[in-house]
């Protein structure tokens, strides 16, 4: 049986740096898909792109508009292409315009010094969490295993205003599935806004623009497999109608697979 | 007189959403022009361009080639304009072809509650700070007023292992001029290669890409003049060639201005 994820990825290649896609179903979000679905979705027209040079270093996504459950087509262009290195630049089309855009950085790595700085924190093993059991939640949400170490979504909207809007969790594809850049970098996604962590409101969100910076080949994420990923996000600063959130994603033996941000428009 | 950071930004428009430039001399670099010039002048495209709406929220710079010093041709869309965001796909290029690519997003931002959940680290005032005097060092250094808190620049190439590679340092333009977004854009690339910072060994190096989110809209940042801030980063993960460096820009009464994050290239 094929993974949701990967009929999600499924691509139409049109020629001309073009590929046909629609959202899918299993990643429906309150409205439209999943963001992280959705960028994974752009990056997958470089990753089947015949000129395609190395992996995924940087990935880029800007959510211009809300993606309706309709056909979209993908421009994927190599704006350049050095010796090791590559820049994409890639749309999303929809009958609307564009709905989404990206740039990404491929590159063939070499094995040089290396150290993660940000280390992972200690926290209970994954297998130690129970695994969190929503009812009536958004479709998307069934597609990831999650289990929150801390920062939980609130118990109630009663606007307590918390401390911090960390959150650190346990999560994995639902079914498990082996870990590939696609899959990663919309598992950056997964996190839920941290202005509802930090006031316990349901204010109205959308990302606007996510980063992910990859920090393994294609070789290296193969051999994390199924496994659960360390994720930990938090907000650095709220105003004028946006925030940003800073996060990190680790293998469960302390490898920084991603280190990835976003700016998030909110309202109140 | 003007401020050779407004001359660097004097774009010439060419209609058709395409405006001409040049390096400036007075911002170079060991090869090209300082990166963080280069953003600034991606962005000033934006800035002026007669379709802007609002003041930039996410600016990712894309360095995809050496810029030449030589004249060259920004094309700045707008591939999307919402009710109070527009999104923007900007390319610089030279006779070579395509040498940045960047996506901007601006927006007209409204009050909402707000707070700087990153603080300032507790660090001496500006004025108690001693400035970097720099001898035959490359040109742009010059440009810039550091007076570093702590994390500073290698005293010597003695590959000593550093157990961390933060660096806190009071900045501003020099001569000092009123900050705006464009100026704290190109700021938030001042800060020496982690890598040097980290091992004491002058390793080739080049950014890949960079991401600024700025978190004030242009009267916030017109009133912070031209007062030393506060920029901090540091590197998350060192691997295969590449490495992270996130950061945060305060202003001197812990207003977080910025939170910039870059994936660097690295030989060694």
């Amino acid at each position: 049986m094929t993974h949701a994820f990967d009929e999600a990825l499924s691509l139409q290649p049109l020629g001309d740096d073009r590929f046909g896609g629609r959202p899918h179903p299993d990643y429906a979000n309150m409205v439209g898909p999943f963001g992280g679905i959705s960028a994974a979705q752009m990056l997958q027209a470089v990753m089947i792109h015949p000129d395609r040079l190395g992996d995924p270093v940087s990935v880029t996504v800007n959510f211009c508009a809300a993606v309706a459950d309709a056909p979209f087509e993908l421009h994927a262009r190599a704006v350049r292409t050095n010796r090791s290195t590559q820049h994409w630049i890639v749309e999303m089309h929809q009958a609307d315009g564009v709905v989404m855009s990206a740039t990404v950085v491929t590159a063939v790595r070499r094995d040089t010094w290396a150290d993660v700085e940000h280390p992972m924190p200690a926290v209970p093993a994954a297998a130690s969490v129970p695994v969190v059991r929503r009812e009536n939640a958004m479709t998307w949400l069934g597609r990831y295993e999650m289990r929150v170490v801390d920062g939980h979504f609130p118990p109630a909207w009663d606007g307590s205003e918390q401390a911090d809007s960390r959150t650190r969790l346990w999560v994995r594809d639902h079914p498990p599935r082996p870990l590939d850049a696609s899959s990663l970098v919309a598992l950056c996604d997964v996190f839920f806004p941290r202005i509802w962590r930090r006031r316990a409101t349901p204010a109205p969100i959308g990302t606007v623009s996510m980063t992910v910076y990859l920090h393994a080949d294609a070789a290296r994420l193969r051999a994390v497999g199924d496994a659960p990923l360390l994720g930990q996000a938090q907000a650095q600063c709220f105003r004028g109608g946006f925030f940003d959130q800073t996060g990190q994603v680790w293998s469960a033996d302390g490898d920084l697979l991603a280190s990835t941000h976003q700016v998030v428009y909110f309202k109140g």
